[in-house]
């Protein structure tokens, strides 16, 4: 996945409109007028917002008479989720904690189920242990 | 988590300086110094992108005497593969193929192995049924 499709990828998923409409399209193809109802927008704006999701290759549509529709292509989402798996599987456990970790110690064993929002004071994971 | 973050969050992952900044920082906290090193940019600029990545709440960063270094808040990327996983755990396997599958039919079994990229015909994975 070239670093060009990625950046095509996160700025299409970046506005809240072009989510919503990713998010409706998970439950099946549906016609560019079914996806604009719930928008307040006009509809070439709107429109503007499904060719930037096609040209990042997220969605597919098609003419069936008057009408155009649309459908997710699914896989498309695949290297965003592999990109981030990648940088969450990488990272060390001392960037969870706000902290350097002394050489030697090993991560909490909960480390896993911390949460940044509210992490623990270091002193209380990581107690200083006492040389031998 | 509100649909404003996550849009903050992609829209500082959508640059490619700043994934790289990301990427890096898997590795470990490093100096704003060391960070834009690799990148031919003029340094106000390149603030201009950490300034973008924390806001997001991508990265923390704090003095150190002259020195001001960033460390990557890791956790804050789950908000973003965690919309992703929603999406794909509900994709209907018909937006795989690009087709709609007639009721009753179920999924080829190897539906989870497809690409986007290259799907067989339809008629070879879902054989119109003989009725009985």
């Amino acid at each position: 996945m070239a670093n060009l499709d990625l950046t095509l990828l996160l700025s299409a998923l970046s506005d809240p409109t072009r989510r919503a409409v990713v998010e409706r399209l998970t439950h099946g193809p549906a016609a560019i007028k079914e996806l604009a109802a719930p928008f307040d927008m006009a509809l070439p704006s709107f429109l503007k917002h499904i060719d930037a999701l096609e040209r990042a290759g997220l969605l597919t549509s098609w003419k069936e008479g008057r009408q155009r529709f649309c459908r997710l292509n699914r896989l498309s989402l695949d290297p965003v989720s592999d990109w981030l798996a990648d940088q969450q599987g990488r990272v060390r456990p001392y960037d969870r904690e706000g902290m350097e970790m002394p050489e030697g110690d090993s991560p909490a064993p909960d480390a896993d189920s911390a949460h940044d929002a509210n992490p623990p004071p270091p002193n209380r994971r990581n107690p200083r242990r006492a040389l031998p």
